[in-house]
């Protein structure tokens, strides 16, 4: 497994913005999911290859759902970090605001969960340094990587739900109290 | 809640063929997730749109995960269909194909489901018809379209887990078993 | 000449789907027949290339004209397959529809035959299979393919108009009819 | 019929210059033909609206063969010029040079014919003044035109071959001569 | 001249950041600068747009200096803060960083100053806050703005050399001194 | 140094067309400054590829002034040459017409200078020809770009302004003047 090394989350810290032209929308002018999740992946990229020093691809994402209020002229801001590292993968959060600057409106409109493999000049994953969180929701974020990563487990076929502990208290918890 | 017509899943049913090309790829010449994930809301778009014959807009992207295989040059085949309607929502389902021609190899590559709502001309959601499935495969994309749903719910925190129900049962059937 | 396989036209049938945004349209909102042009390039090729196993350029587009409807929003679907093979070119014919979706309207906007060569990896032009027509409608491009090689080649003064027996006799044919 | 202006086809005199990137390139990294038509047509276009002071549309793309020789890098000129108009249509002529210009190599690479039609605000086709030629070649392409637009009437199925007089007098006069 | 109101230039503060990607570079995967000012532009106008609350038109970009390191699959990294507000138009400057992740390399590769003129739903430039720096290198920045915008003027034939009197100053200081 | 060639200006003179797509534009569809200097970055560069049939890159931008009145569907015309070389590197100097033709309006709409650096295949600087002015015009953009090039090393911070002696001269001239 080779000598690992330890990184804070924060120095995979990335912002990334864009402005939403017409090419980017549909014909009621709302921003099409697609290209905000093109958006995502990019940051992500980037972030992922920041903690890792390595190229990376995208291994993952997890479910995202799309709020309707992002229009043309809308700038949008992205802030991604690196939550957790598992061997030679990477899952980085990303937060997504949507801002209406002439109107003075800005909202939270995304969230989403990325993860991603690192890779060595030949394309074979590579180890990547741990990633060591320090603020109260870095630590939280953390915690959640491993639930998350058994729901993608199970999702994907290469887990069977009753092995997914961490996921199943989810499920479980709430059943066993008088409803 | 006014008239619901009926049509069958078959009619939404749409292929899209797309060539990657050199800005679609990393420094590996691997096919970006992003870029992957646009030519995907795209086609599904369009497969929601032959179903509702409104114009629609995405509101949640399922877990997606990616094989590490799609290279500069391959042609990518999308096979989209509309799975379930729920009044002004419906659920799409998408398979992936990469062939890489001149080697003669193509493989499944990814498998995607999306939901989207369809939008009168003011952009309020109108409701959408009753998607009919007819055979064995669609009608297991249909039954299996509830539990996504649950799921979509419960990870966007607008459902207890423990309503659930059809969600719940995937967790439970296999831990009463015995191992 | 080497060794010639036979495969059926129908195993190079190929369906693109576009989606026509603000990009693609003049300040009218029309779509840019370059644009279109641009599209049938990309279907054509992946067709020729579905045929030949082999990297495909551009010999030749034959003749286009455009009908004057498709709007900004409209879903393009072309459906394209190779009519016959010539040592080392293909013919490629392209069928276009447009759609409207959300007013239901959809019409047959254009046709187009384009002409590929396949290439070996050092760019040197190599035999392509033979392609079978199976169908009356693939027996008939099948047939057609012969008239319009020698008119291509008329049109690019490598062949002398007496010596397109093909198409002479379309121009002949109807002269010696009492008017 | 209103109004008739006349312009000399010079005034509509356009030069467009292209440098070939990643994205136009196969992986033989050859310039793919549809990115070349979609220049062609705007070019075009830009000629023909020059001549007409109107919105234009692409009416038709005559018959275009190409040379396999353009090469990522290399710089495309395209020279445009109205050949001749018809009431509310312009044909228009274009040559394409391709250079690579820190080998000093420049060679003529396609040669091509474009009609478009010239609209008024509400997309109705309005006249276009006459196109005027002077130098012994916009005369030759003013004589030509008249050929090359029955020969889109005839493969556009809008004239009968026996009908278009000046076309078929290329194929016939040679035929008559002794062999 | 209405109401001004008066906003820290930090409020204004942006990152950008952008991959470069295979269609953003020359034949030797250099970026090439256009593409870099193209981004530029754009993260300067959100920063505007920031400080303002207004849309914003790009008045003038100063002399640009391009160091020749950035490479394909380099990660831009780009921070803009408006300087200081002139009326209608405001000031913004610009850091940019290239990094090249997998080697661990970054190098600080261009800075830029851009102005900005605001403008109502009209198109007409309207007043936009004075903007208030802090810091010692905003202080700075704010300093010189006067100069630069001297300079601007000198260059657009709008301001005579004589009375750019902050201008004269840094050409005429050292001139004066003993050599 | 090695050999040194001679070339006319006029050998390198490059036009450039450009029709303003709606992704070219903000939301009160003006041209995007930044893409216009996309554009400038593109024309300058094969213009100083002709000159020196070499690649090339950018080495700066001189200060450029946007008048605020192109708009979507507008023609961009654009006609560089470049003025003078520099051992390995060049100016090149470009004229910007927009013209909407449906209005028949036309007007200069920017000027600009920048400069260049040619490279051989190892991306090392190599000598270029020199430039033989002709014309007046040629002769007095020739004269100028001395001046211009002590203001960018002046500004760039690698000559002191009491060293520039072109330069300087500009500003002292009038100030000796009694005002």
């Amino acid at each position: 497994m080779g000598i690992r090394k330890h990184k804070s989350v924060k120095e995979s810290f990335t912002t990334m913005t864009e402005l939403v032209l017409p090419n980017d929308t549909n014909t009621l002018n709302n921003l099409m999911g697609g290209r905000l999740m093109h958006w995502l992946d990019i940051v992500s990229a980037i972030t992922a290859q920041k903690h890792s020093n390595r190229i990376v691809v995208t291994a993952s994402v997890d479910n995202i759902s799309f709020k309707q209020g992002i229009k043309l002229g809308n700038v949008i801001t992205m802030e991604a970090q690196v939550t957790r590292a598992f061997n030679t993968s990477m899952e980085v959060h990303v937060n997504v605001w949507a801002e209406d600057i002439p109107s003075g409106t800005k909202m939270k409109s995304n969230e989403a969960f990325l993860t991603f493999v690192a890779l060595d000049q030949d394309g074979k994953p590579v180890d990547v340094p741990e990633a060591i969180p320090e603020t109260d929701e870095e630590n939280s974020l953390y915690e959640g990587a491993l639930r998350r990563r058994q729901l993608r487990l199970v999702l994907a076929g290469r887990m069977k739900p009753h092995e997914a502990k961490e996921l199943k208290s989810i499920f479980n918890l709430e059943e066993q109290l008088p409803e």
